[in-house]
This record gives C-alpha cells, structure tokens and sequence, in this order.
C-alpha cells in the first residue's frame, strides 16, 4: 500500500533502498496567506513587495509575493513531513538551480514533486547512498513556481 | 565615504553603476541562539538536530544546528538592510550552488561577504543590469559556513 506521497514505506522505515531513480513523488498541501508572507518576510525579506500589500501595487509585481525563501522553506516543511527519511536522513550538501519560475501570491495553494534523477551508493562511504532529485513547487494552476535540484545522503539499509 | 559595506552610496540611491565587477562588499552581523533556531524548525524544517538540543546530541552533528534555510533567511536579511539597492532592486530568478560546508551552531556569529563576479547591461531590456555574485557566509572563526552563487537584476541609473 502506498502512502500519500507514493512510498511503500513510513519515513520510519524508510532508507536508501526506498528511493529509485526515475519515481515521482507528489505531496504536501501548502496554503499561503497574507498575514504569513508578511511576517516571513519583516524578519527575513523586508523588501516592500514582501511586506506591505498596499506599496506592493506600484512595484513590478502589482501585489504582495512571497519571499521566495518563504517559498523554499515551506517547501522543506513538506519534504521534512512526506519525502525525507526520519532516522537515515543524513542531511544535503547543497542545492542547485534554485528557480523562482513564478510569484507566489496570498491564497495560493502549492504542492511539492520531487522527481528521483539518480541514487547512487557512496564509493567511500558504503554504508549511505546520495540521491539527486528535482524538486518543484506546483501553484493551484499545476503550474511551476519554484523548482531546484537537491544532493541528500541517505543511510543504506543492508 | 564609505557606509559599513563598502559603498559610496546608501540604498537609496544606489542604481546598477554602483555594483563593480571584482568589488568585496562585508557587512551584516547575524547571531543565531538556540530559541530562534528552534522556533525557525519547528515551523519550517522539524528534524531532531534543529528542533531538540538534547536529542541532537546523540546524531551526526553531535548538538544543535541551524536549518540551512534559516541561514539563507538570515543572509538575505542583511543582504536587503545593507547590500542591495532599494527601489532599484528588481529581484532575482535564482541562485546556484547553494552550499552547506559547516555547521551553524547556537551562539555563533555571522557576517556576509558579497564578491561581485561580474555586472553587465541587458541587451533586452537596456534600462537594467544583471549582476553576478558569490556570496559566502562566515562565522566567528573567519570560515565559510554557507556560500551561493546569485543573480540579481537591477535598474541602471542613466
């Protein structure tokens, strides 16, 4: 039986093994509202069409976005929720071609798909694997907001 | 004279001409303690090492550490309050190679150095440019704890 985000198994049992080249996992549900983009954003962003609706209009978005960091650490909520490990994760190195395709707006709905590009097992470290994805955040139009491509180590089961 | 990142000018009136090709820009002073890193997890990045400072002891990073986007959210903070231009800012598509090389713990203290890669004219849109930059950022010991690649466009003065 799968699980909402297409895994056989619970993060609780999940390692290395779980996670093949060419799935495509689809998860999260992530409402985005005014009161939080602004909040986000006066501690990390305050640029103005991060933090106030009404200046927001004259500026080249014509209304209140997200932060797109915002956007990326929602996006790890849900990963951290539905596509990490619990106890393998050992934790990424980095991302690359970080995109913000389009503005995420107050209302919005996103969901997260991460497509597995390649899990290899560690030559120097036999006991992990390192899985590459892309991962891409989907607005209620099934459109692409945000994409980027992660590097996560993963513990091996045998 | 020079304000505290090394411009001439101050975000207000600071327009595509005033990011150099090869110029350094240091400022920000980021310090990151146990409550915000944990309250910072819990909304947004829930695994054991950022949320649980007794049960972070007994993973891979031996205590707690900050969420990598936390301190992305941190960097971009003082990147708005002390590197880039005001109304002239006209965001970014993305950033790349988006690297964790150490651990943030609670306690420690951050700067931001901006090394402007290279800064050239749109050809498509010839009343803004596109600047290039590394930006690292280092903690108490000098070291680089997190470093990224950026591209931000920006209105030309003139």
């Amino acid at each position: 039986m799968m699980d909402l985000a297409g895994f056989s198994t619970p993060p609780e049992d999940r390692y290395f093994e779980h996670y093949l080249p060419g799935a495509v996992h689809e998860f999260g549900l992530i409402t985005i509202e005014e009161k939080a983009i602004v909040a986000f954003a006066k501690e990390f962003d305050p640029q103005i069409f991060h933090t106030d609706p009404e200046g927001a209009k004259s500026t080249l978005y014509g209304g209140l976005i997200a932060s797109g960091w915002h956007t990326a650490s929602l996006m790890m909520r849900e990963c951290v929720q539905y596509y990490f490990p619990r106890a393998a994760s050992l934790g990424s190195p980095g991302i690359d071609e970080l995109r913000w395709t389009l503005p995420v707006r107050p209302g919005d709905t996103l969901t997260v798909r991460v497509t597995i590009l390649s899990a290899a097992r560690s030559l120097s470290k036999p006991d992990r694997g390192i899985v590459k994805s892309l991962v891409e955040v989907l607005n209620q139009h099934g459109k692409v907001a945000m994409s980027l491509k992660a590097v996560n180590f993963i513990l091996c089961k045998a």
